[in-house]
C-alpha cells in the first residue's frame, strides 16, 4: 500500500497538500487536485478510509471494550492488550482500547455508527449487560471472560476452575490442608458479579470440601491496605491458615506485610500463592511471590484471532477456548510448618 | 435499525428535518425538534456515524497514541488515559487508546484516514519522529511530553526540572549530601532518548553539582532484577550513597531488597524517594515508599482540554502546560545517618 509521501513524491506537491485532497480540509487548485487524484490511482493509494468504510461498511478497526470505572488496568490486562492488538495489527486489523460505560449504555453509538467492525469484551461479569446489548445489535464479538452461561457465545478465557485445583493440589502436596483465598471486594460498585471472582470462590469451596480440609474466604478493600486488612481477617477466622491464595495484584503486598505483622514468616508459616497474575508481578515483592501465571498474550492473541476468524468469515463457529494459568515456582511457597492439621 | 425516512414517517416531518436535527445543520423549532428525537428513541434510530462523519469531517474520536514496543503501561499510564477519556466524554468526545509503531511508520494510515478528529501523544522522546510526522500531516495534535524543542508545539508535561529539585531540596533538608538517580536502561530500544529520562537525569547532575554535593546515576534494566542490579551499582559506585531517588515502579521493590542485601537499611541508613510515580504504587513496598506523585489525572484532563479546545476552535495559541510532581511522605525517607558527609 502506498504512502501518502509517496503519493507526495509522484505528484510532485508537499504531502500537506496530499492531506488536503484526501481530506478536503483547505482548498487546492484543480490542476493540482488532478495531478494528486492521478498519483493515488497509479500508486493504488487506498484513500479516505472512512469514505471506503462507508462504502464497503468495514474500517478494519475493532475495539477491545474496557471498563472506564476504577483503574482496573493491572499487568494482565495490559497482556491481553498488547498481545491482541499485535496480533490483529499482523492480520491486517488495527485494535483499539476503547473506554465505555460498565452498563453498556453507550454501546449503541460505538456500534451502531459503523467505526468499528466488531468488539472484543474483556472484564467480563456473570450476567453482564453489555453481553446482551452486544448481542441485541448483531455486531460480531468475542469475549475474553464469560458469563454465567456462555454456551452460546464465543469466547477465551483463563480455566479458573483448572487453576483453582491446581492450587489447592500443589499446597497440599507440600502439606497443607487449612487453605485460605483473598479476592477483592466489588460489593456495591459496577464490577459487581465479576466473573473471575464468583467462579474462583465457588470452585474454591467446593474442592476444600471435597479435600475435608479447611477454607477460608475474605474479600479485601483495594490496594496495600486492603491486603494488610485481608492478613488480619484471615488469621483471626483462621489463626492456623497455613495456604493462602490471592488473587489481586495491587494487595499482595499489603497481606505480606499483614501476615509479617501478625508474626507469621513466609513461607515458613504461612505460603502464599498469587493467582491469575503476570509472569513478573510476583518479582516485585519480597519474599517473590510463587505465582499461578495468567496466560495472558496467548489469550489475546486467541480473542483476536476468535474475532476476525468472524469478520473474516473464516470460522461459522462460536470458539470456547479455555486455558489454566501455569505455576511459576518462587520464593513464598513451601511445605507446610510442621504439626499443622486440619 | 431503522432508517431516516422511518424516522421521518413516525414523526410527520421531512427526511431534511431528520437530517437538519441529527447532523445540526439548521435550526428546527425545539418543539419539531422534540419529537424527531421521540421518534428516534422509540425507533432506536442512531444515525450512521460513518455517513455523518463524512458529511461533516468529524468523528469526534481522538485517539491517545500508545507504542506498540515493550510493555510500558505503568500505573501513571493507566491515570493519563482514564482522565483524559473521561475528560473528553464530559465534552462529548470519545477517546480510545491507539497503539502505533514508536517509528511514526503508521500515522499516515490512521490520520489521513480520517477516523480521528485529533491525536494526544504520550511517551515522547527528545527528537520524536512521530511529532514531525504529525506537524507534517495536518491534524490537530496535543503531546503529554515535551520533545527537546517544544516551544512550537501544543503540550502538558510533567515539570520534571521542578520535581527533581524539590526532591533534592526535601532530601538535602534532611542532610542527606550523597545522591544517586535510578532510571530504566532503554538504550537500543525504540523508546531510546526517552525525554523524561533526559531531563531528570540532566537536571540531577547540574543541581547536585551546584549544591557541592556528591551524585551516581544509575541506569538499570527492566523489573524487579534491575532494581537489583541498581542497588549493587549504586553502591559499588558510592558505599555511601544516602539519598536515592528511583524513577521506574517495576524496579523499586528490587532496589529495597537489594539495599537490604547489601546491609543497608531503608531509611535508616538509605532514604528512598520514588519519582513520577502514582500516589498508591508506593504502598505496595516495605516500607512504603516516600514518592513525588505524578499530576497524572490533571495531566490527562489538561490534555483532553487542549486538544479539545483546538479541535473546537476554542483556543488559536498553543499551551504549555507544566505541573510539577507533589511529596506524599511515608515510610522510606529518613534523615540522613549521622556522620554522613560529602
Amino acid at each position: 500500500m502506498a504512502t501518502m509521501q509517496q503519493v507526495a513524491d509522484r505528484a510532485g506537491v508537499s504531502i500537506a497538500t496530499v492531506s488536503f485532497v484526501v481530506n478536503g480540509t483547505k482548498y487546492v487548485t484543480p490542476a493540482t487536485t488532478a495531478r494528486v487524484e492521478a498519483a493515488m490511482r497509479e500508486l493504488k493509494f487506498r484513500g479516505n478510509l472512512v469514505a471506503r468504510a462507508l462504502a464497503s461498511r468495514r474500517t478494519r478497526i475493532i475495539a477491545l471494550l474496557f471498563p472506564t470505572v476504577g483503574n482496573r488496568f493491572s499487568p494482565t490486562t495490559s497482556e491481553f492488550f498488547m498481545s491482541a492488538a499485535e496480533r490483529a495489527s499482523q492480520r491486517g486489523y488495527h485494535l483499539v482500547l476503547w473506554p465505555v460505560d460498565p452498563a453498556g449504555e453507550d454501546l449503541d453509538d460505538l456500534v451502531s455508527g459503523g467505526l468499528v467492525d466488531g468488539v472484543v469484551l474483556m472484564e467480563v461479569r456473570m450476567d453482564d449487560p453489555r453481553v446482551r446489548k452486544l448481542s441485541e445489535l448483531d455486531v460480531p464479538f468475542t469475549l475474553i471472560g464469560r458469563t454465567r452461561d456462555s454456551s452460546d457465545l464465543p469466547f477465551v478465557d483463563i480455566d479458573f476452575e483448572t487453576t483453582i485445583e491446581d492450587s489447592l493440589d500443589h499446597l497440599q502436596g507440600l502439606g497443607h490442608r487449612r487453605f485460605g483465598l483473598v479476592l477483592e471486594n466489588l460489593e456495591g460498585t459496577p464490577m459487581a458479579g465479576y466473573a473471575p471472582h464468583l467462579r474462583v470462590e465457588d470452585t474454591f469451596r467446593r474442592s476444600v470440601a471435597a479435600r475435608g480440609a479447611v477454607g477460608t474466604v475474605v474479600y479485601a478493600g483495594a490496594g496495600s491496605e486492603g491486603g494488610r486488612e485481608a492478613a488480619r481477617a484471615l488469621l483471626d477466622a483462621d489463626p492456623e491458615v497455613s495456604g493462602v491464595l490471592v488473587m489481586k495484584d495491587d494487595s499482595s503486598a499489603g497481606l505480606l506485610v499483614g501476615l509479617s505483622a501478625a508474626g507469621r514468616r513466609v513461607p515458613d508459616d504461612v505460603s502464599v500463592l498469587s493467582i491469575a497474575s503476570s509472569g513478573t508481578a510476583g518479582d516485585q515483592h519480597h519474599p517473590r511471590l510463587t505465582t499461578m501465571v495468567a496466560p495472558g498474550r496467548e489469550l489475546g492473541e486467541r480473542a483476536a484471532d476468535a474475532l476476525i476468524d468472524q469478520l473474516d468469515g473464516a470460522s461459522e463457529g462460536k470458539p470456547h477456548f479455555l486455558l489454566p494459568c501455569v505455576l511459576r515456582p518462587a520464593e513464598s511457597v513451601a511445605a507446610a510448618p510442621t504439626g499443622a492439621t486440619a
